[in-house]
Formats: structure tokens, C-alpha cells, sequence
């Protein structure tokens, strides 16, 4: 298999037996990380550029630690909301970087469009490690990973989302890539924080549950979504105890869905608000099995874009 | 000789032939800083995390120096405390680093006990760098090195500890691993500011001195500790004018003491607080020795905890 | 060619043979950013601390970039100038460093003249990132390096720097520089904003021009400066919109100078104020070009005061 683009924006971008290809690639690279000596030298000599235009420990140090285990050459850059407005434009600071002779920029911007935008004015590849409230493509590849380790297809499946899903970039991503490799995904959440109808027309798989029992009867999969309080401007949820009191999954709720349901959460998780603590307590959750295949997807990433095709 | 512990917490979990292997390890690995090329493979392909909940330059600068020249792969994680109380708990942030498959944590915290909680929750190896005012075992390892390259040995020595011995993890892991090894240790500092001679009643040869001069009197050592202003929250200090008077090391103090007595301090030394320029100047502190030692001492944690079992 | 200075501190300290050494040099390495694997073993085992008093992200990611494709180890220390006055001297900063064993200090400075307080201080070599006013040698290296890209020769070429001189050490590296290799300088700014001519008397090769016509007219390279805002504490500016009517390079001006003009400018560049972004826009500025050469010099930089002398 191969993949022959030079980024990683968007799930959408991808076809099914591309996802298929970046995930069978993180299983061979998820068994680095178990070893004694977790590196190789694929990506020795090549220059990533960490581009984060918002805070982020998890996901920095996840693709922090798949560029070490990969021999890459990295270079942290932070740059604050607040000291953009006085700085030079996203093109110059992209045309400068680009002169160093970077081979790829790992992108996290608070703007929805930031990493496409980005990708066309340099040769490097561009990963979208998140981008406002549009995309988190790397979260939805070890999602799907994460769910193929238990279930032995994504076809039939019913996956649940649930919570604000307007305003997460790793809904939207998950939308897109489980639908096209075949789910039934339910959505459900505040009638403020769902997304327009029209906005994901074409995904004939993607349905509203009318309430939330509807959501996670027979599911297979529960995916939470965090509560994200610092992008809520518009003040959609009347307050966290009224949100804990409808949209939180409990052991009630939990018991409806599917005997093997495995619930899904891109953390950090507000335990007891989006899940009850008992759930995370019984094994049910995922969230630890994500961030250890989040690592392995990040070095798959990394290697398909800047190592595969030049060896 | 071998160290079969996963972590290094606590001066008080050491035996007195554990504190003579890591130093011995130090002396071996201190030769590597002084080569041409500084660097040895012996670390390739480990993790390790710094995670620093209280700013440092020159700890987390020992230990990244360190790290690089044994060739470890490493990630520096700093969480102010200002941002605590929003974010998760400890637990869940150790717990998902842990995923990541790290093999060693490098802790400072703010919290006494913070490393010990972290090392019954991980599997790799926790080094702590300074915890509240509990423990700092890497400088007790340092401080005791740089005394064994004068001193033929700690048995028998007068070691004089003088300053705010109740806020200074300093002081706490010196008094564990020098009474371990025979010192007769004499305390010395502000009423307010003195531990109470419960917290270490198995500890016999820890002695208060009625006085400044029968602290530093025949002393063959003198351990002067930083007066950090940030760690008085209860205004024990009067001012530092006063501090100045009653507890600074003169050169009249100094000629009290053995003809061959060295002075320690951890650094960064408030000069003319608490030790008169003069004596820097003329050669009696050991203060640029213990950094270049700390280099060694942490390469020798490292390698102790993460390589030599494994070999 | 050799060179056995330790540091870099200065154009000044440069005869004109050491300065096409750094740029002989510079252009072997310039093909290593071209490569697949951006890497040599050069400096295995050095260390080299980047230590920053000023906020950079251009410099210290060109600098960090040239020190990871020659494998030196490096350590990143920045001190914000508000934490500076409680802290510890520049002094006993650097000698605790030094007790590390470090092989080289890169360092920006807000105080001109700290980076050569620092060359006396220790045996690593120093190479000055920019200090206060003073000099910044590598932008100037790069710069010339730029120049005889397109330009045979130095002597005789016609060099304008226009802007605010006094405030910048980009100026002052370039007219030492250039002077030394035989150009004609013109410079031309506002006012209050030019340097005193007693400060350079006996660079005969530099003049005041009369006017913005003058300093461009006929010249082969103009440098434009960047506006500092921020060193401007005397307000020496009365507004940009005043600036711009007076000092802002135009396509009517630069069709004054020669037709193979090249414009150079250190980035990052206020569009507009300081250079028409026709100008830009129609290729005849070297600014990324200047980025690129900008590693290039750094690395042979670091190679000539660490590498060249012990291979």
C-alpha cells in the first residue's frame, strides 16, 4: 500500500483503504514502544517543526515522543494567542520556517482552515494535530484503531457521540471516518451544541438521536466528548450540574447498550461530569489503550508522510 | 554491587552501601564531561519525562545535560501551579503519560510526597528532584560526593547544617544520608525555622547547637542553606537584615572551624546573606564543584535505575 | 584556513579572511539542509546551552536547527528580563553552567556588551545572538553570504541601511562587515534615530546621505531595518503613518538604484511600513533567502569554534 499526498488535514481527504494503511502502519509502530530499546532510525535527518498556536501538553507530547522514537530532528514552537495580533503573518512565519528546510509541520491552531491554509504555501508536509473547532485527524485514526483491537469491523457497528459535538474537532473528524468506513453513528447533546443537518449532508449514516436512551441503545461504541467550557463563548450550557444531570453516561445508561460496548473519551476526561467515575472504575473506558495507540498513529503518521515513499 | 529499587524518593530508602554505588557510579560517569566527545550510548531508546510542577533552571538544566550525554530520548513537561486546580488530577496526568510508555519520571513538586504517590501508580522509574520540603535525594548523593573527593571519610566528620533547616529538603535528605553514614551532624538556624526533634528521633547523631559558634566549631564541614523567601509563608524571618546578623557565615565564624573545612550551599547562593563574599572568594566553598558533581550523580541515577539492570 | 579565536562576539574581532572563512564554510553546509537526511555526526557529544535574555523565536529556531543537523546536544535557558533582578548574577549564572561542562553558549542579550563580559568568564566558546544595540555578527555573516550569492565581489559595491540605525545591531555588524570588505555604505534613517559619526570614525568607507534619494541611488544592496517599537523608549518615532511617508522603501525609489539591486532586510518585516509589499511581491528582496543562509552560517559557525580546531 501507499499514500501519496503530501498531508494529513482531514479525515475527509482519506479513503478508506488509506485509513486501513495508516492503521495497520501504527500496529507495527505500537510495538516499538513496548520495547527496551523503543526507537528506530527511520526519520533520522528529517526536521519536524511543532507549530502550536494553542497550549496542549497530551497531544505535544504525544507526537513529541513518536518524533524521538522515530530519530527525528524536532523544533518546538509556541506562539500564544495573545502575542499574534502583533507578530508577523501565519504566511511569513510559515515562509520563514520553510526556508530553514523543514520536512513537515505538526499544526495545532485555534483556527478551523489553519493547516490547509499552511499547506499550500509550503513544501513541507503539514499534519493537522487540530484545528479549531473543524478537524484532530490523528485523534480519529487512533480512535479507529483503538475500537479495531475489540471489534472485528467498523461495518454495522453503532457508534454513539455524544455531548458538545458542535464545537469538537474530534467529532467532526470521527463523523467522517466512521461513516465512510461504514458505522451508524448516533449523535446526541445539547440542542445548542449540535451541528447543522445541512453541514454533513452527504453522510447518510450520521443520524440525531432524539434523546439520549436512543443514543446508546445496543451501541458498540460510546464516544464522550469533553465538556470545553474555554470554547463555549456563546454560553450554550446553562451550567455544569444541569449538563452532568442530562448528558452524563451513567451505569443506568450504560447497561442499554450493547453487552461489549467500549466508551471512547479523547480526554481529559471531567470525571463524574461527561462519565460517571464507576464506568471509568469497571473498565469500560478506553482512555488509556487511546493514548498509547495515539503515540503509534503519530509515528505512523510521521513515517507514511516523510519516510515511506523515499525509501 | 546492584540497586534493585524501581525508584529513587527518598535518602531514607538507601542503605549505606546503595549511597557508596551510586557515588562510585557518579565518579565513573563525571569522567565523561570532561572528554572531547560527552556523550555515551548507554541510555538509547529510553523515555524519560521531566515533569516539573515548580519552575527550575538549574535542576531541570543537570538532569537535561545529564540525560543527553547517556543518550536518552527525553520530554520536558512544566505545569505551573497556577494551573493545577483547572486541569486533572495528578493521578490521571501520570496515568496518561504512563501510556506513552516512558521509562523514568523526573519529579519536582511542590507537594511533599507527590513522587512516592507517583511511583505506586507507574511502572517506570521516579527519580524525585524536590518534593515540598520533604526530600531532595540527588543533592544529598551530590553534596556527599563532593565531601568523599576531601574527606577520607564521612565517619567521624563534624557536618554543620545552618539556615532554614524546616523548609529545606536540602537539609532533610543531608541529615538521612550523612547520620547513615556516621557524620556527626549539628543543626543550626532561626528558632522559628528548626524542625522538631520528633520528625527524626532515630536519628542520634542529629544534635541541635545552642549556638552559631558551637555549630561551626571544629566543623570539617559546613552545609549553608538558601533562605527562600518564597517558601515563608508564615513570616518566620524577621527581615534579611536581621537574618544577615545572626546566621550569615563570616570569616570570623570560619576560623572556628577545622583548618580544612569545606562550605556547601545548593545554590544559588543570596551572597553576603548567608555567606560573606569573602569566603567565595577565597576559595572555601564548594559550590561550582557540587553543580559539576549533580551532573554526575544524575547520570548515575539514571543509569543505576533504567540501564544497569537491564545490561 | 583556520581560526583560533574562541568566540564570536564581534565583526570587529573578524579580519576580512576569517569572514570569507565563515562564509566558505557556510555554503558546505548549506547543501546539508538540501539533503534527505539534514545530518552529520560533526558535533556528537557537544553541549551547547542557548541561553536567551530576549524573546526570540527566528533566531533561537535557526540557531537550534544548525546545532541538531550537526547531533551537538543542546539545552535551551530563557530568562524573561522580569525575572532577572530577583535572580541570581549573569556572573554566577554562568559559572554554574559552566561547572556543566558545556562547550559553547549561544547568547542573546538584552545589555549590549554581556556577551563579552560572558567570553571572560568561561572556556566555552561564546557566540553572540544579538546584544542590546551592539552587534548581532551572525546576521551580518549571513548577510554577506547573501550578497555574494548574486555579487562577485564586496569592493566596490554600493550598501544603503536605511531605517533606525542607532537602535540596531544589525546595522552595526553590517557597516563593520562590509566596511572591512571594501563597500561604500550609506545610511539614512530619521534623525534622532542615527548613530553619532564619532562612534565610527575610523570606518571611512561609511557616510550619512543626505536623503533617501541619495543613500539609494545607484546602490547594489540596500538593507532596510526593522522598526523596533520596543527599543524605542525615547519615542524618537512620531508615528508609523509618519514613517512611513519618509523612510518606507518605494518602487519609484528603488528604481533609483542599480538594476540588479537586491534588498535585504532582517525579518520579521512590518509590510508596508518599512518595504512596499510590491517590492515583496516582485522578487527583489533576499528575505528567505537570507533565512536559509541564516542556518547555514550558524552551523559552520558552531562547527568552526567547536569542531574545525579538534578534528
Amino acid at each position: 500500500m501507499s499514500f501519496d499526498k503530501k498531508d494529513l488535514i482531514s479525515v475527509n481527504d482519506l479513503t478508506e483503504s488509506d485509513i486501513y494503511y495508516f492503521i495497520e502502519t501504527a500496529r507495527e509502530f505500537k510495538k516499538i514502544s513496548l520495547k527496551n530499546i523503543k526507537k528506530v532510525p527511520t526519520l533520522r535527518g528529517k526536521t519536524v517543526v511543532n507549530l502550536f498556536y494553542e497550549p496542549s501538553t497530551r497531544t505535544r507530547a504525544s507526537f513529541e515522543i513518536a518524533q524521538k522514537r522515530l530519530s527525528a530532528d524536532l523544533l518546538n514552537i509556541s506562539i500564544p494567542q495573545s502575542s499574534v495580533a502583533k507578530g508577523e503573518s501565519l504566511k511569513d512565519t510559515i515562509l520563514n520556517l520553510e526556508a530553514m528546510k523543514p520536512d513537515a509541520f505538526v499544526v495545532r491552531h485555534y483556527e478551523s482552515g489553519a493547516p490547509h491554509f499552511i499547506s499550500k504555501i509550503t513544501n513541507a508536509s503539514v499534519i493537522n494535530a487540530g484545528d479549531g473547532i473543524n478537524e484532530h485527524p490523528t485523534q480519529c485514526l487512533l480512535d479507529i484503531m483503538t475500537i479495531l483491537e475489540e471489534k472485528e469491523d467498523i461495518r454495522s457497528l453503532k457508534v454513539a457521540i455524544i455531548g458538545d459535538i458542535y464545537h469538537s474537532r474530534v467529532a467532526r473528524s470521527n463523523m467522517y471516518g466512521l461513516s465512510k468506513l461504514g458505522a451508524d453513528i448516533y449523535l446526541y447533546g445539547p440542542h445548542s451544541l449540535l451541528p447543522r443537518r445541512k453541514d454533513f449532508q452527504n453522510l447518510w449514516n450520521v443520524k440525531f438521536a432524539k434523546n439520549i436512551n436512543e443514543a446508546v441503545k445496543n451501541a458498540d461504541v460510546i464516544i464522550m466528548l469533553r465538556i470545553q467550557k474555554e470554547r463555549d463563548s456563546h454560553h450554550s450550557i446553562p451550567s455544569m450540574e444541569e449538563y452532568r444531570n442530562f448528558f452524563k453516561l451513567t451505569t443506568d445508561l450504560l447497561s442499554l447498550a450493547s453487552k461489549d460496548v467500549i466508551v471512547l473519551h479523547p480526554g481529559p476526561v471531567n470525571r463524574d461530569v461527561e462519565i460517571a467515575g464507576s464506568i471509568i472504575n469497571a473498565n469500560k473506558t478506553r482512555i488509556l489503550r487511546q493514548v498509547e495507540n495515539g503515540v503509534a498513529i503519530r509515528m505512523a503518521c510521521l513515517y507514511i508522510l516523510l519516510g515511506a515513499q523515499k525509501n
